[in-house]
């Protein structure tokens, strides 16, 4: 099997499954505490960045919308309702859920074909297929996750890079 | 040209290219406050997390190592010297060229065989070069990327997403 748009893009389920398990830790830990969750959730880096629940918002969005124009299909619109870890966990699970069901041929031959997104609520980009999967939906995605891990990290949870990383295909030898 | 290995490892110098950018917006913010660049190097998220100048070390050498293992030519070594910012920059634009350098079709061909790398001092690991770059390579580079984007903003430095992501070949519409 050649290297395909579809697998780059199925790849981010291990990176979604990962932050679920982060979230798990991070409920354990504020568990153990006695800190209100919702005050991991909405814990930001810098006071004008996004806190814990937007990071985790905007990575799912940002893959499944991304994903989905790239099969060609209307993004599903998921409410930004949630305010326990719970409710994170069930978006990202419906997240994963929905790239799994997205026909990797659609995204496999959108490489040359113009995409058009908004970006905020006025602005329209528009990218190349590849283009738009390269540059826009793999480092954004990645840039969420990495935010809502370091996020945790600060707070004290107890994570390491394997936990980031989730369950890769990977043997030790 | 369909989707490719080699185009998924050529996005990351504009990434590179981004963070040589947003360290020139870190250098003319530590001159207007009168601090040493040096203790923007040395801010970590967590005392147990890698300093700023680590995560750029880190960052460009899973880039370099990551793609000359699916070009199959060994990794150059770059020693771990950097002090200042300027040095940083030195370190990302070696990193780019070498990129830039590496042979396109030994990339795209590595998608089945197997990589093998060092993780630690003493263990290794072996994925195949698809999984490697999906699962490895991309998610680890943004992974440092993005923290070394925090730890600035996490100091007040001013940078928004498109610092981040770059001269990214997107066109407003």
């Amino acid at each position: 099997m050649p290297f395909s748009m579809s697998q780059a893009c199925l790849a981010l389920t291990t990176a979604f499954d990962a932050l679920s398990a982060v979230l798990d830790k991070a409920e354990a830990f504020a568990a153990a505490k006695k800190i209100d969750g919702a005050v991991l959730l909405g814990t930001r880096l810098a006071p004008d960045m996004y806190p814990l629940t937007r990071q985790v918002q905007i990575a799912t969005d940002i893959a499944k919308n991304g994903a989905s124009r790239l099969a060609g299909v209307e993004p599903p619109r998921f409410e930004d309702k949630e305010t326990t870890i719970a409710d994170l966990k069930a978006r990202i699970a419906k997240t994963v859920a929905h790239l799994k069901s997205l026909d990797k041929a659609a995204i496999d031959g959108s490489a040359e074909r113009e995409i058009n997104f908004p970006l905020g609520p006025v602005n329209k980009g528009q990218m190349k297929g590849d283009d738009y999967l390269n540059h826009f939906i793999l480092p954004n995605v990645y840039f969420h996750l990495t935010t809502a891990y370091g996020i945790l990290r600060h707070c004290g949870v107890e994570l390491g890079k394997q936990d980031y990383l989730g369950a890769i295909p990977m043997k030790l030898t």
